[in-house]
């Protein structure tokens, strides 16, 4: 079907183009009888007003672009989920791109979004970025900008995070309270701020405790797995017989941990405790559950887009915005992977 | 920063407009010397060409919209992972939008996104949709459209779909050939295809193998969540003690199931065996692992992504397109959940 103009409308009525477009606006200057006679034809012929003539006028696309390492991952899809909603209550739409924890498909990704001129870009770092040129150019250009939870700490733009250090420490202090004195940490790989604050984490509490670190208990995961979870799992277990505690970087790799523990007859907590990062949905399902730290993945996509909205709002009316660092809180979650009876 | 127009580069250089475009554009009648310059200086200056413009000339956004439930959904995010690679690899991105299982939070995404004037849509309905008038709007208008999964039989369009009836057929079939006697049905909700194609499915498998049907052995699901399963599972549990298998509308529903059978201390596969429907990366990682149907949620992402692809493109090019059809296979997974000792 050929898409029907306001000049057609204007022709079929015997009126001027610009009186067809006052109506569809509701301006007082025009007639109700003709106002409901240019509504009614435009019904009648699907007429809608396009978009793209209207996002030339206003400078607006109501659009915003959303890159992310991949969206089939619970933490991901959560956050994608609450950006969803909240910016489709306030009118805008969402376009999202996988970078699939590459550095190269996140820098074509960008330059996609900035060609498409949306209004503002929110963006997880894929494991591979830190604070790279395409990072640089959104800023430079002056486009509005949120990035959450794998962040480029030096780049001056908003972020929305947790404090990683401090929710990692609290994680092994809890295991260490738990009676644990022999603690492995399974960590997330080399580059990511949000892995290396988690083993700084980890080390602070040993520290704190007076508990030696030892980097032989120390175990880098490549693509964040519960594959890689089982096989350090096998590996702890063969290698350092008097483990009693482990910290892993999230609980996908936690769950492959007790899926082996579980198949060895290693009894969670008596033998080994467990604790995990991220609070998924399946740690509470899984047998024995998991204790975990919860980080707040609807909240962080909520603030994620109303920090961007503010930005979009000052940069539409020509005010200066200075960018912010939102920290959102996490807590323990104690469950039977970690309650030991003292 | 202001966006920077042919206009300027042309002033700057003391060119002609036409001859910065054409340059831009590789013409063959602009010098190499030309060309050289303006790429220069429009690559300084952070010159895009104008993606508005550039689609009111072309009349294509390149761009196109996804309607599902729920992006958190292990399902629906294998869904939107393959088609968001597809996509991008052929030049288009993806807005996405979440019916939360609602019609009129749908009808005012369709909506949306005709209004957007994106190049396609596909979709698979909220448990709430059928064939009704923003269906036939976006067929009316001739949109390029996919359904999938969740589709509406009637409407003329796209559609990419598992047999539901056959594969919880052969679903049910195993669980008679396991030795399974008395089997419940754990259904999802009233309204959706798929879940009565699903029953219809359980029903006659019953029916072929001369077991008769028992209504009070069928559970609606409102939700489809774990907790239905728990919850289901303690019905069932309480209400028929000579149950001794169940089929679940999906693998969450069954991990629910799993998960209260297991505190009951109830032997599984041995008193009861279960099987799911999806193949959740989870149904590997529960104990006793659970055995379902394996439906190719990735292949149906790409399909649908394709099937459009094929629909926009003969759009475009003015050529009649007559909607087609594609059926993937499934297959029953066995795992411990159904591995009696005969």
């Amino acid at each position: 079907m050929k898409d029907i103009t306001l000049k057609e409308i204007a022709e079929k009525l015997g009126i001027s183009i610009t009186t067809v477009s006052k109506a569809l606006k509701n301006y007082p200057d025009v007639s109700e009888k003709t106002k409901k006679a240019v509504l009614a034809l435009a019904q009648e012929l699907h007429y809608t007003p396009n978009s793209f003539a209207v996002n030339l006028r206003t400078k607006e696309s109501k659009t915003i672009g959303l890159i992310i390492p991949e969206v089939v991952h619970h933490f991901f899809s959560n956050v994608v989920n609450a950006i969803i909603d909240e910016a489709e209550k306030k009118g805008y739409l969402v376009i999202i791109l996988q970078s699939n924890e590459t550095l190269e498909l996140e820098k074509k990704q960008v330059e996609l979004l900035i060609n498409k001129r949306v209004d503002g870009i929110i963006m997880s770092l894929s494991n591979e970025s830190n604070n790279d040129d395409h990072i640089k150019e959104i800023i430079n250009r002056n486009i509005p900008f949120v990035m959450f939870d794998k962040i480029a700490k030096l780049s001056k733009c908003n972020k929305v995070v947790i404090n990683d250090q401090k929710a990692a420490f609290n994680a092994v202090q809890h295991l260490i309270d738990k009676g644990c004195k022999r603690i492995a940490h399974i960590r997330g790989p080399l580059n990511p701020q949000n892995a290396i604050d988690r083993y700084i984490g980890y080390k602070k509490a040993l520290e704190k405790n007076h508990i030696p670190f030892d980097a032989n208990l120390v175990y880098t995961c490549e693509n964040v797995t519960f594959d890689e979870g089982r096989h350090f799992a096998e590996k702890i277990v063969k290698d350092h017989k008097d483990i009693d505690g482990i910290f892993a970087v999230t609980d996908l790799v936690a769950v492959g941990v007790i899926a082996y523990l579980n198949e060895q007859k290693i009894e969670i907590p008596k033998k080994i405790a467990i604790i995990g990062f991220s609070n998924w949905f399946m740690s509470q399902v899984i047998s024995p559950k998991l204790s975990t730290v919860d980080q707040p993945s609807h909240e962080m996509g909520i603030e994620s887009f109303n920090l961007l909205l503010e930005e979009m709002v000052c940069h539409k009316d020509g005010i200066t915005f200075e960018p912010r660092t939102v920290e959102l809180d996490t807590k323990i979650i104690e469950r039977e992977s970690t309650m030991k009876v003292q």
